[in-house]
């Protein structure tokens, strides 16, 4: 499955890039003053080879999972928080169902890897893959098959949604010590110390900090994953969410749909599909500069420069929301805004631009 | 006029600055995870005094006036642009009037100064002060009765729409040239050489950019304004919009509405407005960060962080349409959201808050 849906993933034209900054030139505005809302433009036509894309049906998935590492103390939280906030997200109490009605965007909860029988909960996605993952200071989090199992729910859900016509997906997770995962899968896949892609979560302490770093490191002592083979870093020292968030973002490639990549976790998610196909950067927008210093690293490396920069360190899709707006914003302005032929202003001016 | 309004401007109440934290802190997320979007709902919440702060009612304020300055060929543009987009903004086709309709806000046009009879022209404020401000190089832009009746009709305007129900207000300008007046009024009131504050406009070249310092430098040294008399530099190096926007800034300080601050050309009148009054800092949002080099100058000294970083250069409003999107999500986010309590989050996790 995952090898079909890489033979689908095409590179963006870049034509399109040229075709759409010809028309966003004729607008009554200077050439690029519109900044980074013009680039959002221009990425929207090109991934959907469209003169005038459409993002009337919005979605954002979280992929919620359990982390068998959480058992080291290396969250603030304990494991049955997962649990709790999966039932507020179906109650649409949550930080993201909050601003994804504010983006006018559904939110899809995906159970990939919960250590909970949520049986008989509807509006629940029921695509468990594993009970939590292992601890992997002890061996690896899953073995190879779930992995491919994880990224299979992922790009499933992609084709699922493409086919009932969504237009833009974001992603999200859900997970309680996720973030110690997502700093090992930073470290393996960029290169980086582990104390250099390693924050503290949701808010730990210094103590707990220092423990966390040796966690990691010894994770991947221990299982010492191949940083050429992603899939072999998602099952040795990842999760069940960054498999399926990995998943999404090769199926929404695939189908020509962009996708939001939310915060730390989403963009490990990016970094394995990325190693396992780089093309799909072109696909990407990067919702936000989470406070997690590993962040950025990975965004580096593939190539991404955030939208917002508001200190948020939430997870959940939230960035992916907000960043949503600004997309839409962009979009607008491509297709909404006068162009100086219209406007009727001054041919001096177009002259000159 | 203007002292009366400064007496009714009052300094914003801390404590509600922390009881809009508490609120926030019961809600189901790790304590500050949400970053800034938690201060604007603080922010939000002490500007108005209201537990429950409401922003149903949204407006945009596009001062537009043209600039004897011009003529020394600081700008990319001929001066007829400015009437030209005052046109656009009336029949909706320019980009703020995209970003205000995906924001719900309003846009209102104000001819403050434009070198132009619009009489008979609809839905455009007419509250010309000047046909165009004079050369500054030859003498003062306007007199001090002029820039005076400026603030005046921004405070009008506050006071108008603050009476009709509106909640919050974003300020917008037009004029071509005015980032030449904003760069002298940045260089006297934050003290910084010329060269340091000025920029490249709309887009001029690197020859251009050296005559546009040159005449700014030339307009301060002529025309001596002081430093500690904020009208004294709107009328001897500033413009009728600088003024405009500036007296809506005060107007809304004193009605308690918050108002966001678009670009470099706003943030000039937000220099005016707080050199005026100090005060009126807690009631401004800083929508972006501009390209103009200028701007950071102005909002360090002022002490505001800007939200949106998109290298954004248009002006008119857009930056603070785009912001006002993100501060109604902080609001949506202290209003909308379950508590702990309400979501029947483990107690264990609550007592760690």
């Amino acid at each position: 499955m995952i090898q079909d849906v890489i033979q689908n993933i095409k590179p963006v034209d870049e034509n399109w890039y040229a075709k759409a900054q010809r028309r966003l030139d004729s607008l009554t505005k200077p050439v690029g003053s519109l900044g980074r809302l013009e680039e959002f433009a221009r990425g929207l036509v090109a991934i959907t080879e469209s003169d005038s894309p459409v993002l009337d049906k919005k979605v954002i998935f979280i992929f919620a999972g359990d982390h068998g590492v959480a058992e080291e103390g290396v969250s603030a939280y304990p494991k049955e928080v997962t649990r709790q906030m999966v039932l507020n997200f179906i109650r649409g109490g949550a930080g993201i169902n909050v601003l994804a009605r504010h983006a006018g965007a559904e939110v899809i909860v995906i159970d990939i890897g919960v250590d909970y029988d949520f049986s008989g909960l509807e509006r629940l996605v029921s695509m468990k893959v594993v009970r939590g993952t292992k601890n992997f200071t002890r061996g690896p989090a899953m073995t190879r098959d779930d992995a491919i199992s994880c990224i299979s729910v992922g790009i499933g859900l992609a084709e699922r949604y493409a086919k009932e016509g969504y237009k833009i997906f974001g992603t999200g997770d859900m997970g309680i010590g996720n973030t110690t995962p997502s700093s090992a899968i930073a470290s393996v896949l960029t290169g980086r110390p582990v104390r250099e892609v390693t924050g503290k979560g949701t808010g730990i302490s210094e103590d707990s900090f220092e423990r966390k770093v040796k966690v990691i490191e010894e994770g991947i002592r221990i299982n010492n994953p191949s940083p050429d083979d992603a899939i072999d870093v998602l099952s040795k020292v990842g999760g069940a969410e960054m498999g399926g968030i990995a998943g999404l973002i090769l199926g929404a490639a695939a189908n020509r749909i962009p996708v939001v990549i939310d915060g730390f976790i989403s963009t490990a998610g990016a970094m394995i599909a990325y190693s396992i196909e780089p093309k799909v950067r072109d696909y990407m927008f990067a919702a936000h500069n989470s406070v997690e210093i590993g962040h950025k690293a990975m965004l580096d490396r593939i190539g991404l420069k955030p939208i917002l920069d508001l200190n948020l360190r939430l997870g959940e899709g939230t960035g992916a929301a907000l960043a949503m707006l600004l997309i839409t914003a962009g979009l607008k302005i491509y297709k909404e805004m006068a162009t100086f032929a219209e406007a009727g202003v001054s041919d001096e001016i177009q002259n000159q631009l």
